[in-house]
């Protein structure tokens, strides 16, 4: 049971919100397994020829499960830290927005993208991540998440878009 | 030759910097199966309990290379991010300074900890990283990274902490 090495943290990053900490998963060799395993599972019922991982937690996941899976790992990243021609997307957050970046040639050919990410809480990041492979050509199939705090409705948000996850809260 | 899969970009993050992107690597199956396994043939001849990693891009290779172990991933991270208890180490950059964080319970019982990065320039990071994992009782036992700039010297800077790197410039 993977939600056993989920830790709350309450009032972070601010008061009234309980953060779901995965690092005591990380740690454990039994937790990131079941996790990768747990993620390899479902992506073995997807059609797909590449990993997007979105930066930063978005990186331990998906690449972990790409190697496992061997295929390759596309970084979506913050702006200004991809250094060769790059899209953006930016979305709205509670107060104010963000931006984030993929490399032009990151999914030739209308390559298959799987979107990775720890979490998926109101779906903005998401969202975004999902246009911005359609942005440079590639072609993205699903969502694949390890927490998903279904009370935020992401998966609502991102409409037609197929969203897994491996734990709801 | 995963040598082959770095892609040189002149003039980033800054003029007359030419920046080692990885990205072509990471979206190759071929290339991040080799670097992984290039990796862990490193980490055969070492003893440790669990890897690792600075973010963002150790993130990318240290995880990859946990699973691929099966050993846990422990996660250093800018200021800030983790929820938990954390130890902080700063360390001095060309200008002004930076500091990382982990969480306290990270490497209990003098856990023997790996360090892995993407890459080793002038060592800083990766000495406050060692230092950080001291300072909470775990026991650094070699820093691991796929690239290193050798000419930036870091490697004596990390003074008699062990050095192994994939890809030498």
């Amino acid at each position: 049971m993977i939600a056993s090495y989920i830790r709350d943290v309450p009032d972070f990053p601010k008061p009234g919100i309980v953060f779901k900490d995965i690092t005591p998963l990380l740690q454990s060799a039994e937790g990131l397994r079941e996790a990768i395993d747990g993620l390899a599972e479902i992506a073995s019922g997807l059609s797909f020829d590449v990993i997007c991982g979105i930066e930063s937690r978005g990186f331990i996941f998906g690449t972990a499960l790409a190697r496992q899976l061997d295929v390759g790992f596309i970084p979506i990243r913050k702006p200004g830290k991809l250094p060769w021609k790059t899209a953006s997307e930016s979305y709205e957050l509670e107060y104010g927005s963000d931006t984030i970046e993929i490399h032009v040639d990151a999914a030739p050919d209308g390559q298959r993208v799987l979107l990775v990410d720890d979490l998926l809480a109101t779906g903005g990041t998401m969202q975004a991540a999902w246009k911005l492979v359609e942005k440079i050509g590639g072609t993205p199939v699903a969502c694949v998440c390890v927490i998903e705090l279904a009370f935020l409705a992401g998966r609502e948000r991102l409409g037609a878009a197929p969203v897994h996850s491996l734990i709801q809260y």
